[in-house]
């Protein structure tokens, strides 16, 4: 078996396309903007990837019908403006290899729709929660700076400082060394705790604009918005705890 | 060396054979019903298979006589019927890449004898003893639900929550995404705590169905019983003393 | 880089040669006894093995010389029997490919020598010390037990219990089912604490009868009995305290 | 993709060139020194060493720009002498595999420019504070001994005991047995605590007459002063705690 396995549906013809790259990470925040963006613009299915650097499991749905796990990558032509590929996926490579691997071989095909720029999507861990999350911003070339700091994007002296690990790293590194291609990683600011679709949300304001479409945000907005009922009882309580522990002077 | 070698001992025309496959894990139940398949419907054997991905290691007979840990694949024609395949084994492959590569090269192979149906057999484990442990279904299409449910498998709704992970499951994934195979997993609840003879002989009454063939489950039925009374003795020793701890307000 | 390199320095012809694995393991008795053969017997190098499977690491001689990890294959025509060939080395492969592989790769070169026989050597750890250590067996083919018996190696029932992991089993395997190529496992017993000179003694002493060539066993004799008056007080002290302890009814 | 991706600049003749390797590891000794080297001989960049043996991660400059990890060869030619190649870069090969495989990739290449002799530098950890590092040497050929020592590089009978574990020692190793390239790892002295300048700076003095060049010192000396300053009083403190447990008879 070829390690990694690609079934392509489709061949369009695409326009200075745009790589959007969301996999599970931090507080999953890529991966739901990813998602949303799928489905909000209703986007098809260009190929589908399986691998060995995947967990060897299936989901079962509900129903009782199961699924490989796999990594996909659509698209959506955008008369006028540079298309669009959005990957998202189960899973990471789970080994340093498959990290490699799967980003190169991904890649690799996607050069062949002509693909122009990479933006990858990721949490930054704050470990705390944060009232208004930024989102953070590094990029392969410093003239893609201005741009994305007019849109919000921040780009704090020093932050991130262990530097990007995993596919949202490697994807622009590779893009960047071996393709010649740039890119940005966004990262939105999370506690890191939970599934975090407020960051989701703000990193997809960016993206709003960096893809000059109008994303609906009103379901992220909603499901941001119970989140944080829930989570805010949550953060108040641990912040209670903390505080009375902090009094009577413990250390661990 | 490759990394899985292939020794085929027969070259037999089947008629639309389902492959059960059957290797150790939870309870040992899908390994304890394949092997008595393989057993009492006096099955050939078509091949073995060796492989980097099991144990460096040789078991050794009572008598002192070597044996290359391996998989093998059982057949038996079956006129009028749908022609049988039996997997089993001493180890599933025991990395992510080894659970991959195993998987598709025994369907590769076993695709050349026209495999029509894959069941891969598994337990499904409750962590606690079951008086009535049920077999619990997924399937790779939806139209299978409807005749496993006739027969007495059982698809509750969430379950299992994680999927299927190991040779049960990615057997199955392969068999659907990368040969266009059907099948099903067929999960007999079990502890877990034990090899478990009982879901075993659970799971080898819906296979009988499956496969149209009488199994004589007699031994089967002999060894649950026997193992029922340890076990059971077991457990309520186990029960009494956790019934005591609680009593004691424990917490560790 | 291939993953296993070699350097071949002679192509003896040889009659009906038999190989002796001894790599270090267990009590390293296997290591201890092979690297005695190829020294008392003054065989000439057949072969070096490099490989990835092995740790990156030289060792520096006192003089303060690097020397890069390896295995080595000795060789002696031992004119109107069978000539002799020993693998000894550093270490084992460090990964269950690697032991795969490394094994595969020495035996498939070797037979090119027309190899007939393989004796591997191990340690069988009691995890005490044993007054008169035994060497038990195991074989390829039943066929090779009486007359291992009639030189005073054991075959007791149920003992390895486990089975042999690591070279010196999958070498059997692998030579057995691969390769066509009977052999033996000859496993000192060893309390597994220490390097045991006395118990590759024992080996020594079976191996000579079956190599027809008598090794002269002052040296590893004297080994034997400096090593065993310094284990012989610790394992009195240890003793000792053990039995104190137990006097006093610990259980941790 | 390759396991190891070589992007090559530059095209030199070099005469009989001697290529020094220092990358990160204990007391980051051989990184710190080949780092100034580059730096104060105003090196040019031979060529890029991409790799999946390296952790899937960019670094992020202070801007905000990001950098795929990666290793580096600089050259410089210096007439009438031998030129030189240095190795530097974010990290060693993570696995054994990629230990072996960037080693041997490197000198692969570095071959064709005639490389003529290998320095590997690495730091030799004592744990504890040394007032007066030495440089520890060790060599492929004993026949180096005398030169190194006459310029103050120490070869102390049995040590380091261990051999010589990762790239420093692997290349030279390898580099022996596969290339018939002799060379000499450079070990300095430090107590593996933090960066160690200090421990570069004697590794730089020794270096400074294999290459029969003059490196400005300065600076390291400065940074070797500072750290020392810093150190110097965590060690004080950290003697002054120890004291007082010994004092308190505390054994854990």
């Amino acid at each position: 078996m070829e390690k990694i396995l690609i079934k392509q549906f489709k061949k369009p013809k695409l326009n200075t396309p745009m790589l959007i790259g969301g996999l599970p990470g931090i507080g999953n925040v890529g991966k739901i903007a990813a998602e949303y963006i799928v489905d909000k613009l209703k986007m098809q299915k260009l190929m589908e990837i399986f691998s060995e650097y995947f967990p060897p499991q299936v989901f079962v749905s509900e129903e009782g019908v199961t699924y490989l796990v796999r990594n996909s990558v659509y698209y959506k032509k955008l008369p006028g403006k540079s298309d669009l590929m959005v990957l998202v996926g189960d899973f990471q490579g789970t080994t340093q290899e498959g990290q490699y691997e799967l980003s190169y071989n991904t890649l690799e095909i996607l050069t062949k729709f002509n693909l122009k720029t990479i933006y990858t999507l990721g949490g930054y861990s704050t470990g705390k929660i944060v009232e208004a999350p930024r989102v953070l911003g590094a990029v392969t070339d410093r003239s893609m700076i201005k741009d994305l700091s007019s849109m919000g994007v921040v780009f704090p002296k020093g932050e991130p400082g262990g530097g990007i690990i995993g596919s949202a790293g490697v994807m622009l590194g590779i893009g960047k060394e071996l393709f010649s291609i740039d890119g940005a990683c966004l990262m939105g600011e999370t506690s890191g705790f939970f599934a975090d679709p407020k960051s989701a949300m703000n990193v997809l304001k960016i993206l709003s604009m960096i893809m000059q479409v109008d994303v609906d945000l009103a379901d992220i907005e909603a499901r941001s918005q119970q989140m944080e009922q829930i989570t805010g009882k949550a953060a108040e309580e641990f912040q209670q705890r903390t505080q009375q522990r902090d009094d009577l002077g413990y250390f661990g």
